[in-house]
């Protein structure tokens, strides 16, 4: 099957939304997702945005039922290593299940690895959860390394209230 | 002991890149540490920085036997959740070993958790290695989750030969 692989406009946030949903009830927490098109136009299509988008897209002959030509997206950002500089942090890379198969979710990694490269950037990370063994193994297939299991890294969080509390303790400048 | 949270300067750079080190030997990873002070300079304290740093400050009389006054630092940057919107990275959180045990670790994260909210982020996210007992148990009782734990997340990342193929399978524009 054909398809395209470009830098996401403004326009594509309403697909990318849609897909966004479809990642978060795969991974089992779409009760999570609080973001809908309209900020991902405001924070990744403006002044300084927050974040870059590629999308892959099938052309008309293929679309699916539901007559949708975007069909995959990887949604990155920039982050800095201080004992080796500047990365590049894949946030997202989701395809939908029908066009799987293909190479587009290769074509968006190694994409997004490509332009990360042009920047300058020295690493390419992602996170991805236990049970997700597709995933795993795809990344693992491409050569890389899962920190979890051979460093022994865990993700911490705060948020709601315990990050309140924690910015209330803040000392007063 | 009385210190002060502020904002780091460039003049700062050489004592951020010190501090570098010695967390790096800690996590007993040395020899990872590629960044000099001068591409700390460049990549924090310019147009566009790729991070942002908070340092601690001990008066002169508390300086360290080696006459250091910088004795804490925080580094941090934005990133973006598809799911939530804005949040902070800590990349590096670390205080001296001497200037423990005087909120100086709290301060600066507290710090960074206020300075997160004014920018409308929603998550403080930071790794830690799973022997570093100290510090998990020190985000744990400021009421963190650990999402490798709770959720199952793995840190996955492409860097040397494997990111260099990857950008190479990269779909010719």
């Amino acid at each position: 099957m054909n398809f395209k692989i470009r830098r996401a406009a403004k326009e594509d946030c309403k697909d990318i939304s849609r897909m966004i949903m479809d990642l978060a009830i795969y991974e089992k927490m779409p009760d999570q997702v609080k973001i809908s098109h309209e900020e991902l136009e405001r924070d990744g299509f403006c002044q300084n945005p927050l974040f870059e988008c590629l999308v892959a897209e099938v052309p008309e002959e293929h679309k699916s039922n539901e007559g949708f030509t975007v069909t995959g997206y990887a949604l990155y950002f920039y982050t800095y290593s201080t004992w080796k500089g500047r990365a590049v942090y894949l946030e997202d890379l989701y395809v939908m299940p029908k066009f799987r198969g293909n190479g587009i979710g290769t074509a968006l990694l190694s994409k997004v690895a490509e332009i990360g490269k042009k920047k300058q950037c020295v690493r390419l990370q992602l996170s991805v959860l236990n049970w997700n063994t597709p995933s795993r193994d795809f990344y693992a297939a491409k050569g890389a390394q899962d920190l979890t299991v051979t460093e022994g890294w865990h993700a911490i969080r705060f948020d709601g209230q315990n990050l309140d509390n924690l910015a209330n303790e803040a000392p007063k400048d």
